[in-house]
């Protein structure tokens, strides 16, 4: 397999033939003029700008200067950078990628940089959605992407307390992989899973798997360990503790703007046996979300609880439903669940919905392979789950498919108490909709779904396919962003659920953060990062 | 009911009468000499020291000289302090104790105390047990204590998302009577409870009613309103989000070194309908601990799992067993729990255990009023798990009683992973025996349990009984204490699972904080703090 370099993940999973031939139909009601494609650019072909920074003779090994390598690293994987990369458009492409090794490396690397006054990028997967892996810099300084893939060990499991030790640059399915044998997992499957990394779930809050409890990876984090210029530290391993602020709860979410966070204990589950699904129906949305809050504030605790509205259930199930489908699982390890799925098939009967036949099973002792990323983390199954399940990895491919034939194509996302929720939803998908007329003069298609649910709210995930104008898609829309990232901020939603700040975030995430937080984020970041490398211009103003 | 000015609670709830004569019965075995009682000095008679500060006179009307009240809130409610109190030894008054009617006489409190360099120290209920808001300081500034009772309202309900924005000044009782009529509940019930407040809570991170899964307050927190010298701001209510590093974790644990937390929205409980419970006993404590991880490891999240050693259970249920009795308790109110409560027994089972017959109770529609504080938030019930929640609300008045009568009798706690947990027990154990016998030269009882259980570890919670030196006993379990506290780090545990660090876990926590956080914490306490003059001396050091 071969990792794109301008779009997600592999060259070989590229979204062609019939399928892309699906997909185009599917579009065509959307404009008039007949989808045309634009193919990357050769990466040989980009004329990137000479490197910048030269590294120590003892650094040098680490780093590539390689233009395909620097080309790679340029942007995240938002439509954003996949339109600029199809264009060409590479204006701040890092100027070395360093692989450390380990720790010291990383140490090092940080030392030269601080010295050297080179901006620092600590990168996973590269899969950032908001520009936070992107050497855009104000005062254009040269910089440095660490990958730190190398890292990819799980050098400890402690299968009594079910924690293993995990090196921060593994990803995904090698993370799996170092686990299974013990019969553990951790049950944290992003969209990005494949391609993304456990540092950066870590660095970025990621939403996972489970659409109640756990719904964070921070949930899960037993203790950190950063590397930041000012020193390294590492928090105790503790399932709880109230001896001070959560130290680990600084660097969650911090986003490389603080420290690089080199490996962390996390809380891993053992495989789970027992489980059970089904999808529900609805006549009406209204009936379907609040059909959804009585199962969020149940404590019935459902793995998958993801509401999908009529035209998302339309677009990537194929089902055909007024008020939308909610998907349901739940899983064990200890013990079986069907009876808590009827309870929660009761609970979407009373407010009118009309569930599928529910599917149980007993993947027997060890548990079973199903439900990890592969089916979107919800396992196996029929219906309008299952269709959904199967959809679910191909749709970043498909957004680059959609992408290269001129058409808009992008998600975003929030969450909401469930008072706010209605407003929120008909001002934002309003928003959307006025503001793709009034980029592209089409009308365009909003969807949304729910991707985690807790009981004070929902956390509502956007999409929108509009027909763009070729050369002109990312501003079209960045147009569309600003307006429903205004719509959301208006309605009291937070900026993003599980995508992180970057920098695309920032304006709106500048007036979420309360001020004293804001003092005391920016304190602390002078006080770890004193000559202002780390990934200047995430989370808090370049200096 | 008269607050007491030195003990715990209410002076007419004190251990008087038959308890008293059961419980020196009880403890006579420990030492040869007669108990006697040392009744504590009148208030009148303590001439403290003279006020020092004297509040500008917009403030002066919020501000009392009163001695009594003055002494009332120099200590918290350690043994420590209850035994200073018993000598009449208030070294460190505060000078005044303000009570602010809102938000603006908080700001105007904390200038005045800005400009005229007086040290602030927020107060809660005042039940810290750890010197935290003792105005012990270093460089002898004068101190004026911030009282928050005043702000006891609870302003709004949202009873679609199941929150309630309450003021941080609010007692429990009385936070509980304000949500009852909207059939709500916050369901966090410290041992504190009818003297502590819902900021003091937030300020130390409290442990409350769940054994699982919300074990502390910070998970049920939705936003937080802080004023500091710096100024002041409010999180967005949220169910969740990935925008930056979670603002409300940096103020929940912040002991009032950060700012004044003013008000909260929390997230509250439909009252529960269904419960059930059982007690489990066990001929070996090993095996117990092996049945208890099981359960906090099954998914099945009981809302009590308390596991009693034999001498705790001994102590304080008047059961004798071998190897240590598990209280089990399930609630909800969506669903009966029986099957949840069989489930864990059979763990239970497996592990050598022997339930006592399980009790299910359906309260009925609306919730039933047991499982409050008045019973140790399990609720009701008969056998050992309830002579067990019989006996927890007494234990601090007892305390008391048996410090006046010259016994050390205090408890400290911690959490730890499970692979630590044999060696950290035995080690912590040993360490309070040999330094109860070198400080004392007596045989002491040394008891524990878990107070909460997670996947990866419990928190388990210690108690000392010993006779003392009249007039020594502070320095006694000062000794006692050092000594354990070192077992402890010396094993991986932390120095507080929900007692919060405040001056006296200073040493420990200090090594304990890892040293990145620590240089981003006392930054972020100069951003928020120029002048340091909120509550100085706990988290981080006295300037």
């Amino acid at each position: 397999m071969t990792r794109s370099w301008w779009g997600w993940g592999n060259v070989e999973d590229a979204v062609r033939g019939p399928e892309l031939a699906a997909l185009l139909d599917r579009v065509r009601l959307l404009s008039a003029a007949e989808p045309e494609d634009h193919p990357p650019p050769p990466a040989a072909s980009l004329a990137l700008r000479p490197p910048r920074a030269k590294p120590p003779a003892s650094l040098a090994g680490l780093c590539s200067a390689d233009p395909a390598d620097r080309a790679a690293h340029t942007h995240g994987k938002a439509f954003r950078d996949v339109v600029r990369n199809l264009h060409g458009d590479l204006r701040h492409p890092p100027d070395l990628v360093a692989r450390p090794r380990d720790e010291r490396d990383v140490a090092d690397l940080l030392d030269w940089c601080t010295g050297a006054g080179v901006a620092a990028i600590p990168y996973g997967g590269g899969s950032s959605v908001v520009g936070g892996v992107e050497p855009r810099l104000a005062d254009g300084r040269p910089a440095v992407t660490l990958d730190l893939e190398r890292l990819d060990a799980v050098p400890e499991v402690d299968a009594t307390s079910r924690a293993a030790r995990i090196q921060a640059g593994v990803y995904g399915p090698r993370l799996a992989a170092q686990l299974r044998p013990h019969g553990l997992a951790l049950r944290h499957f992003p969209q990005s899973f494949e391609f993304s990394t456990l540092g950066g779930w870590l660095a970025t809050r990621a939403g996972g798997h489970y659409a109640t409890l756990y719904t964070h990876i921070d949930d899960l984090v037993e203790s950190l360990r950063v590397v930041s210029p000012a020193g390294t530290g590492e928090s105790r391993r503790l399932p709880g503790s109230g001896a001070g602020p959560s130290p680990d709860r600084l660097f969650l979410g911090s986003e490389g703007a603080l420290g690089v966070i080199t490996e962390a204990w996390l809380r891993v589950q053992v495989r789970p046996r027992w489980r059970a699904r089904a999808s529900v129906r609805f006549g009406e949305f209204a009936a379907a979300v609040a059909a959804t809050r009585a199962v969020a504030q149940s404590g019935l605790h459902p793995a998958a609880c993801r509401l999908l509205d009529p035209a998302e259930a339309l677009v990537n199930t194929g089902v055909s439903v007024g008020g939308g489908v909610l998907v349901l699982g739940f899983e064990s390890a200890d013990h079986p669940v069907g009876d808590r799925l009827a309870r929660a098939l009761e609970l979407c009967r009373d407010h009118g919905g009309a569930p599928d036949a529910p599917e149980e099973r007993d993947g027997g002792a060890g548990g079973s392979e199903g439900g990890d990323a592969a089916d979107g983390g919800a396992g196996g199954g029929s219906g309008a789950g299952a269709a959904w399940r199967s959809a679910f990895l191909r749709m970043p491919y498909q957004r680059d498919a959609l992408a290269r034939h001129s058409m808009i194509a992008e998600t975003f996302e929030t969450a909401c108490t469930w008072d706010a929720f209605d407003a929120l939803h008909h001002a934002v998908t309003d928003a959307a909709h006025r503001a793709v007329r009034a980029a592209t003069g089409a009308t365009g298609v909003v969807t949304c779904r729910f991707t985690h649910v807790y009981p004070d709210g929902p956390a509502p995930y956007f999409g929108v396919i509009a027909p763009g104008r070729w050369g002109s898609t990312v501003a079209q829309w960045d147009d569309i962003k600003a307006a429903v990232s205004e719509a959301i901020a208006a309605h009291g939603g937070t900026i993003t659920h599980h995508h992180a700040v970057g920098r695309d975030h920032r304006p709106w995430y500048d007036r979420q953060r309360p001020a004293p937080f804001a003092a005391a984020l920016a304190a602390a970041k002078s006080a770890l990062d004193p000559a202002g490398i780390l990934n200047p211009g995430v989370l808090v103003p370049e200096r």
